[in-house]
């Protein structure tokens, strides 16, 4: 099984924020923003791990920014690093101001999801190859994020984790 | 501003999986239960905050099982702890056998929201008075998860985290 | 079979009325607001029943308030009574003021499922024992309800609905 | 104010029934069609009143026939009579074969609206002139259906029903 | 295969635009008129044909008007002509005027569609017999739009449409 | 004002087809890929507008194929020409084989959009340069196509439609 690029499993998805999107207060919803990163992640997933993908947890969210009814709202996700079946996948969310152009980073998210065969049995995927820096950044913290996520399901003991405690020294 | 139990701002809500809520694998579509979960986690804040909530960030969240179409679902959602004008939120899922009447637990998040004032400025709210067992270990708990996001989030340098630094001692 | 009580019927959703819920003036709109309580409804029957449940016949609703957008809406339903294979189910619909944290009730909904099991042939169900006032009351013109159905429906001739023929006399 | 005929209000909606409409059974989600109709009912009464209708009440819908997936339904409302500022809207629901194109009436719904003004304040609506004989033999019946409505509500005296109470007698 | 009149094929549909089908500016969003005009055209084919059918293009659409928040509109759809298993289908869309009952056009839309067996192989449709001078001239220029359309597609050479050749001398 | 290249317009959807956006036939609702076409092709005129972009017509869309349920489809927008205050937008969609990663173009739309102001004016656009040679191809024909259109409009006489003309000598 040959290892890939970060970048070739890159994902994008641009959209107009519409009213059936918004809540109350005429930003877009927060669950239907998780439900469109959940959508983009898994394609990357797939694109790397050429198989169905399932979630198996979303990591980290956060909420930086009100994004507007009417904005251009433009996601892409990348997976930053796999374990055996399981692949990390982080998504950036920008918004783009329609008069001038720019784009703006907004939100980031982090989840996880494991590759399946056709009965929903974990098969394994490539390695991954980071390139940029910020891939390499990324990867590297994925493992300190794959431990924590272990010592709070408590499948891991908080002195076995050997990437983590180093933080703390 | 008085303390408020954790109960009291318990939110609840059950309903039936329809085709329009699933993936290409007949299951309940991922971002379909995080935008489901997100709503309800906002009710059980604002029932704490009396006052309008919005999502800041998405802590975690595991998938433990398939829910399959046509099953009946409920979510339960109580606030587990608050921080000045935040609170962390916690959200436990069930699947209910239509035969037999039983429920089984199948997926947890953990949200955490804060309370705004009509122009979006967060304002102060009550705290949490735990009462059972479960939920004494979700506020104890609460903290470690806040300065691990902290510390994720770079706000929070890793030595001035004394809940965690205890943790890997 | 045996019988069970109403309350163990008990099913309960809350939400918080979002853009895509409502009409042009920007309160629930009614067709959505019969859905989702035919969704509840259908949970307690199935419920009650254990087995798949499907509606019959929507009694009355009636719409006694405007639900505004951002509201926080609750919907509680219960089996009232079953007559061998189809049950009355009564929803009860309320308001809840973010800041007072007060429950207002302003509607209220009476529908008829019936059990049926995978061929969609119908099946018996447990009779409802009723427990509080409001149960019983419910659980009486359940009856009456009952014939009116059947002679609107020209079920049963008028001179026979003894149970309304007495509200007359 | 000039009395209208009752075809004079028909509203037509016809559409195809998409998986996004249909229940875990395949055949159209009950809180679906109570949707449709209510907008088309909603439709008929706006066309009687020439001004905005909302939903009053819901008075008896039944079930008689599952809805499939790739159904052409065609769902036709009428305003059956009106008693001052309210409107009673009768829906017929049809099936139509693909292959034959035999249409086949499947379900009846009956709905009550009122005529509101810009602040949502009642306002006068036309009397309805019924043609045919299903035209009138509604119109009749509408002032039964009217009065068990009230007495339902404790608004008025079974004994005071006078339309009803002959029925009984 | 008998042939059909024109107005055999109508099919209607009326709604009332909701907040859910805006966009930002809060108007009838393009995309939702153009899957509402689909699915009303796809049933018009069906009535003609009496089998499934298939969209095959979208051969013009112009957008006069906006449609604002809380319109009643009509979509009413004929086929125009038929050409061995395709048919092309006409929509106009109208506006009504709520107060005083008027309906105004604002839209006309073509789409071709093709009559398929349950494999989705091409079967063959009646031939059309247009009868209003409206129905003549469209039965006239579909012929034209078709020949159009193959010379856009590159399966037929400018020089052998002799239809449209005739326009141009 | 500037002129542009049209792949800085470039805009790009990808997404998983759900049971909800499918027909019977399970595959990917016509009126549902209508939909999503015309909010990318909107993003591409706005960002070559940098203004508010609205639908002016729908003026071709083939659906050469099926696109089955859990499928992952990407569309790609560009500017093609523009024409003082309307641009021409042309999209490819194309469907991903999940486990050979192989991108198959399976349709493609044109569509015709207008840059307006805040009052819904008309606003001039930069024009478009074309740089690739399926980008100069494309920018030829729009001439072609616009022409097309007026004179289906009845706006332009055929004798002067002197690029249209050309084809047919």
């Amino acid at each position: 099984m040959k290892a890939k690029t970060s970048s070739a499993s890159l994902a994008i998805t641009t959209d107009i924020i519409l009213p059936s999107d918004t809540n109350a207060l005429h930003g877009l919803f927060g669950g239907e923003l998780l439900a469109r990163v959940d959508r983009i992640c898994c394609i990357a997933a797939q694109r790397h791990a050429n198989a169905i993908c399932v979630t198996v947890s979303v990591n980290n969210v956060s909420f930086g920014k009100v994004i507007p009814l009417g904005s251009m709202m433009t996601i892409e996700a990348k997976v930053s690093r796999s374990f055996s079946s399981s692949m990390e996948v982080i998504a950036d969310v920008y918004l783009e101001n329609r008069d001038s152009g720019e784009k703006t980073k907004v939100n980031e998210a982090i989840y996880t999801f494991v590759a399946v065969d056709n009965n929903g049995k974990p098969i394994p995927v490539p390695e991954i190859i980071p390139e940029t820096d910020l891939e390499k950044q990324r990867y590297q913290n994925a493992l300190q994020r794959r431990q924590l996520s272990l010592v709070v399901a408590g499948k891991l003991k908080p002195k076995d984790a050997t990437e983590l405690k180093s933080l703390f020294e």
